[in-house]
């Protein structure tokens, strides 16, 4: 173990001299950049607005712990939310050492960034040398938390039985890699933006990129994780298993509301792009249609309103908008968030009674699914006024063929690297805990203490200790490998 | 049944392709407005500073919710959280179709807003035709969330008893008409702006426009609801129910001052107007003086801080300041501020004691009077520095008749509508639910769950069920029309 | 008691009509700062920056609030937000009238402040007369959400014991007078900044200035005000007293660390100063890197994280990099927040050991002791790339000197009058409440009701109680004076 530690050290140490001796060729304080005239501070509008868009990204975070967290029972708690917490921390920084150069290198967006190819990128490196340069990092700013989200979105699906170093491993390397690979194919200027069909893929805030990446990785890991102990029935019917708090439901769908105006209009980089408007615009409604959607479509069904799934719905009009965001007009804002109310609905429901997995917050229907659906909106509703991007309503039947392609590699391809990163995780530390601390909650056995620990709160019901034991062989284990 | 929904959704279908298919005129990619110069940088960064603005703005939406929520009792949170979200996305989607084009239709402010008096507009609708245009669509972003905003403030007053149902058709109707129309009159160029005292009817960010609406719309609500049971005593003296979380309800307040930063300084529209910071320091000192006001007020006269009442104070310092944040300098704020401070305490007490209404969370005190007092407010402390407005402090004798003008038209307009809605409302769903599900709780009768499932809360006191029995007549039914 | 009621009233008019008839030179509407050409929208830019990441300070204070009140015990909640809230408010209004005055004057930064010298200054009072300026009022509303972060630091030191009035006093006076002398010694021209060594002291955001000052102003009110009962056990080994809210903990430090992003990179007061994303890259770093740190060193040592500090891991990395944060290479943040990581943890363990003296929140080991690193850092880090400040990195011996002897003063400056302001304080009000009433919480005792009042929350144990009698002399009121 000691040795472990030094030789740990010993290589940090040596990576760090190794950063601080590397000669530097980018223009690290503005200088060279900035220039005491129109341009200058036309690049200054543009650094202050995509600055500001990536800390309202950023809050986001603080979204999805309290909305994932209210949707768990209280046993999980602390448990939820280090790994909420953890992840964007473990996250930025393997982003800053390698991510970002997988995912930008060689898309000469901006200083330091020559390197790569249309199959991945290999420079910018821990932000040295040339990439030690004010432009490079007010771009790395912005990517870094989009690449956070789509790491803490799996922590919800995953949540209530996933180890967490398991957990913390995963976010490490999927910021680092999966993500920034498949990003590298659209944003980095790789094969899929260049696809000769249309204009080639387009994904403008991140609907695949962002959210269809995590939410099939999120997919790939519940099948492995397998449900929690309770979730299924022995005939294969599925209990709703209600979390522990309303108000952090309800309010961290609010702060992921507020952080998506950073995320779609923001992804301009540019205040001057004065499409930032209809970004906003068309965010706002195609959320408040997707929260509208389902509040009156299980109202009329049930004559109840379920808030929870309704903020589903909010998000899921956010994730369908995400991509099409910038090239669509305001109706169609709306009837792309309507639809993707429908898609999440259906979407939870063919997880719960057609897979038979268990996402207890429902991250893939609204990341995975309606991803998916962003990437196909952008093929139908583009207006042709944004972009040269053209769907088929003004009937431009070429673009959607770059989309549907998108759709399914984005989906095979986080399925499958996802699948295969939690295997050998398993292998190595396992993913799932005990069923005794399931059972007790992952608060104590991981953390040594409980959320709120003045209240009264009664221990889990015996019922599910007794379930445990009639639980179809391999239920607490996941799907055997 | 069936018929109906066939009905709607081909009427929906049928307003989609008109859209659809409508000519465009407006300039929805900023191609024709933005130029690369000095006057497109300045158009960027006016554009990004009013986005900004409007996004903090939506951001007090999350804070009237926690606020709200807060004070309310713990078996009402799901339906206090699930009317506070649902507003501004049933609201989104009426002021995009209809509400910004009564509002602003006529001004010429933007693109595609020509039809219109100084009665009523009428063009926009849908942000369809001219209107998809950049400069429009930035102005409706603004615009929409102060919809939102005066919409909300209802939700804490009618609390605790109002149907779901009624109060989302509420929130519909208020921000496509009652609110709209008002609206047009003093910020859509209507005859209040424009009146022959001073420089017209002046009111920079909305203390009249946006919260004495919402709280003389609560008065009317509240009225027609009757009080909670439970509220009064026999003898028509008022109890003090108190909510059920405190951090929710500060927490609420910081974000609701949080978002005023947005409000206030945001509605100029423009970063380079300069007096953006008066406008900031104003908003900051108003509202910290309502606070401490009544911090040591409370203090004074009972030997104890009444945190929930301080921050009511401080709400109520920012909607005294929001008319006259443009116009006053800073002493001025800290005055008007501390007399906000006095109001909210006073009209709390004149709410309890001589209108015998129940505001369960102070909106009508809080939003109401302090509009009142801030539009008066312009009319006494403008110095003169800013817009040409005056008050009696520089020996302007004529502006304060046009703001007490529109005292009372925005009283009476804003009680008026909200009456004869409510009452509509009333007649057709019903506004109140029944005494037993008011006893309950909202949150079982119309959502089917409670805000905390696994705490240990003890039911409703036997009591207040007693009390049922002997109360007076039409108390849970409201007064009789 | 009515004299001095009226006494107070007839000083407040007093000083409102002296304000209100002041003579003004400044430029109160921006016509005469404003140009519309590159100048102006540059002017305008930075307006738009500097206000906006003044509001994102403003938001730390909910930040510190929520995190602070879920780190301790039930109840004292109520009490510990309404220090949390009342401070930046009776802060705002002391910082307006006296305090920006006294750091700013003689800084001849902007309009109104000319008179004042290198010890202190002496122009700006009430923001009246040459100070009723665009720009001076945009540079006030950054400075004042400076000046309230470093009082609210306090609160969670001194908090479950200190008097609400006592606190209060503190922190109109903090603010007025400790932090702004100090900080007229670094950022206003004095003394510190013109030191010989190096460029003299600087310290970017404010590690010193800010969190250094608040974090030793807390050591002496907590060495003053003496332990909790039940800290400390009889043979003077501590006690860990649980928090009550595990989510207010880890959502505060999210908002803490969003608002962070105006602190560090809105500090240029420009967004044309290119430099702003280097800062933000470096304070996300930082950030991450301290967090990191934490989780995994616990979880090395004890098989188990600890959220709660990991958390602190991370304020204390973005304490560490506040004065650097503009002045290093992205690997250096990296380094300082992971050196912050183990001061944060060790700092704790000294105050808990070796000091003896208790916070409750690790305020002082968080902001104290990592804002001296803070100041340290800069002197090894530098890279002089940026503002001619060069570190041992770079091979300048000179700049670490300026550094250190700024250490020694800020921590002997904010120590020794925040002693003596207590001491002061203790005389007059008293500190500390007496043991019945910190037994059975400050919420009922100073404010009448508690948090959660519909919630099963047994009573503090009789433990406690017991321990009462057999407490060391002295023990709950503080060190003998």
């Amino acid at each position: 173990m000691k040795i472990k530690k030094r030789t740990a050290i010993a290589a940090i140490v040596f990576i760090l001299l190794l950063l601080a001796t590397t000669a530097m060729a980018g223009d690290p304080n503005g200088s060279g950049t900035y220039t005491d005239d129109v341009a200058g501070v036309k690049l200054a509008t543009n650094f202050a607005w995509t600055l500001v868009a990536a800390f309202l990204v950023f809050f986001m975070q603080a979204g999805f712990a309290f909305l994932g967290a209210g949707a768990l029972r209280v046993k999980n708690t602390v448990n939820y939310f280090t790994k909420s917490y953890m992840d964007f921390s473990i996250g930025a920084l393997t982003y800053w050492a390698v991510g970002f150069a997988l995912m930008f290198g060689g898309s000469k967006l901006y200083s330091g960034l020559d390197a790569g190819n249309s199959i991945i990128g290999w420079s910018g490196w821990f932000l040295t040398g040339d990439a030690y340069d004010v432009s490079t990092l007010m771009f790395w700013m912005f990517q870094v938390v989009f690449a956070a989200t789509a790491a803490t979105i799996v922590a919800g699906a995953c949540a209530e039985r996933m180890k967490l170093q398991a957990y913390l491993i995963y976010s490490g390397i999927v910021t680092a890699i999966i993500y920034a690979i498949y990003g590298h194919w659209v944003w980095g200027g790789g094969w899929l933006a260049t696809l000769p069909y249309g204009v080639g893929v387009r994904d403008f805030a991140g609907s695949g990129v962002v959210h269809a990446i995590g939410g099939f990785v999120a997919l790939a890991g519940i099948y492995l994780l397998g449900p929690r102990i309770g979730k299924f029935n022995k005939d294969g019917t599925p209990n709703v298993i209600p979390g522990h708090d309303v108000p952090m439901i309800v309010m961290g769908t609010f702060f992921l509301f507020f952080g998506w105006f950073g995320f779609n209009p923001g992804s301009t980089l540019a205040a001057t792009d004065l499409r930032i408007s209809v970004i906003a615009v068309n965010t706002f409604l195609a959320g408040a249609a997707g929260a509208v959607l389902v509040c009156y479509y299980t109202f009329i069904k049930t004559g109840k309103v379920d808030i929870a799934l309704t903020c589903n719905g909010a998000l899921a009009g956010l994730v369908g908008i995400t991509a099409p965001c910038a090239y669509v007009p305001t109706w169609a804002a709306v009837v792309i968030g309507l639809i993707s109310g429908f898609i999440v609905m259906y979407g939870i429901r063919f997880n719960d009674w057609v897979l038979k997995v268990d996402d207890p917050v429902g991250a893939v229907a609204v990341h995975g699914y309606n991803g998916l659906w962003g990437l196909l909106a952008v093929g139908i509703f583009a207006d042709g006024t944004y972009g040269d991007v053209s769907g088929l309503i003004v009937g431009n039947t070429s673009q959607i063929i770059a989309q549907v392609i998108d759709m399914v590699v984005v989906a095979v391809w986080a399925f499958g690297t996802g699948y295969i990163l939690f295997s050998i995780i398993k292998r190595i530390v396992g993913l799932r805990v005990s069923a005794e601390e399931e059972l007790e909650g992952l608060d104590i056995g991981e953390h040594g203490y409980s959320a709120y620990p003045e209240f009264v709160i009664p221990a889990p019901e015996d019922g599910l200790r007794a379930e445990l034991v009639g639980a179809p062989e391999g239920a607490n284990q996941g799907v055997k490998t």
